[in-house]
């Protein structure tokens, strides 16, 4: 498909984008650009054939796709070092969590943003690191692709992404930042702030608390345990839906515990049992299996 | 160790407990008094052993143990039926998930009061009903029991415990209360309500949403589908606790939220690395796996 592709960043998903472009045969050539040197003896040593690129440097206008996998807030930066180099020929993705900043930083500058075509896979997991990296990471999940920029290069994107395994979804940076704000920011912020609520009663209470995590707040820590930066990253760039998000979920909350309060019987219920439904929903649109979770197979 | 027990509500704790006993030689006879023809003829078909008491009449005077398995709002009626034939010879326990109503109950009652020991398994699932009962669903789980009552009465019910697998913690009413509206109640209402803002969102923006829950809606919509006769029943009991816990939380979001408008990078990425650390801290109590969740093997 490619002659020379170029990964910068190759962290979880940056290392699942090279094993499954080495699985699938998409390109000749596969580059890496990565800082971090644990990273890279790592990738050096589970992948013989990658060539390491040190510097964004002129060879970047010979690589057909580049993908960025980085943090978004290394995007800038990043972008600055790309534009001396490539050329209309060149194409852009990206990886990054929210897209209406991706679209800002590209809009400043004609020469990336005929080029740079941004893309968000929804994959991932609580680990970050090149160690739990992937080829099938990418199989049957769904890839968002932003739908304006050059018709030509929007197809390669997709034909990438589906030769990765993703089922895709075009979309403007509106609508995404507006979607993901509700099924995947709130739920993380969610976590984090549920477990901070824990860790404060434990620590005002002299109680050990954490070891009865068992009866839900479990599920939770996992979900509050994915990289730091990244998550930051998110929260600042996509702010806005995000605390309207927040609001609406507080204003919810609320009204539960004034059911809760009054003992409103027939509304907790109809509550409880549409939720149930969702649940059913998410099982027959593939997001998730059936099979019951005991604790995840402790015993 | 016993001549006779009597599980009365045999759905996936109380078919649990009759797994494990007969595994585990806890009883010569077990006993089941089931309301739901369903259950009854499932429960027949697994376990040709067991002896099923249609009535709660005078063969309860036989048992050397009751365990109670149904939801907590049945607790009242079924009390009434036992002491017109229990003696103090009985132990009774349940497996209810708060405990200061079940206090209220037996301390009304002085020939009740002596015998009955409450206990609670910290153990279960999102899915109902003896089709999923395991002999092995309580081992290495935390089992609380109430510190107060017959001192010998006690002893036997932990050793019941034991027996089946999990380990003992004792504690009283108030402290179980107040713990358990933090690290179990809490994350459970905040699933509910979660599940809820999502398809609040997607009916008023008329967008299908639902379909891109793997990047975080998925794992709380889990949660979220617990049976809502028994969350009902422990949201009503502990009413105080968690509408205390539910303030807590809202005041945590609204910090949250004002340190994303400032993006003030130094205390979001404090509160996201502390609750790493608490994951750590949870696999550590062995209360979770580390093993990486990328889509509950989905691919």
């Amino acid at each position: 498909m490619f002659n020379n592709i170029l990964i910068i960043g190759c962290g979880l998903i940056g290392s699942s984008i090279l094993k499954g472009s080495f699985d699938k045969k998409i390109s000749k050539k596969i580059y890496v650009h990565e800082k971090s040197k644990k990273n890279i003896s790592f990738i050096k040593k589970t992948n013989k054939k990658i060539k390491l690129l040190s510097k964004l440097d002129r060879n970047v206008s010979d690589m057909d796709l580049i993908i960025i996998c980085t943090h978004m807030s290394q995007y800038s930066s990043i972008i600055k070092k790309l534009q001396k180099f490539i050329t209309s020929k060149n194409i852009i993705t990206d990886t990054g969590s929210t897209k209406r900043n991706i679209i800002n930083i590209i809009n400043k500058n004609n020469k990336i943003k005929d080029i740079f075509i941004p893309s968000h896979p929804i994959a991932g997991s609580e680990v970050s690191g090149p160690k739990y990296g992937n080829k099938d990471l990418f199989k049957n999940k769904w890839c968002i692709i932003l739908n304006n920029g050059n018709k030509k290069k929007i197809k390669k994107i997709e034909i990438f992404w589906k030769k990765l395994g993703s089922k895709i979804i075009f979309m403007n940076a509106i609508e995404h930042d507006k979607i993901f704000s509700i099924t995947s920011h709130l739920p993380h912020l969610i976590a984090y702030n549920l477990v901070k609520t824990a860790t404060d009663f434990q620590r005002k209470n002299k109680k050990k608390i954490i070891k009865y995590s068992a009866g839900g707040l479990r599920d939770f820590s996992r979900t509050a345990a994915s990289n730091e930066i990244m998550w930051r990253d998110i929260f600042f760039s996509n702010k806005d839906n995000i605390i309207n998000s927040i609001n609406i979920f507080i204003e919810n909350l609320n009204n539960f515990k004034n059911l809760i309060k009054k003992e409103n019987n027939k509304n907790i219920l109809k509550i409880l049992k549409d939720t149930k439904k969702v649940r059913r929903q998410i099982i027959e649109l593939k997001q998730d299996i059936s099979k019951p979770n005991f604790g995840r197979d402790i015993f």
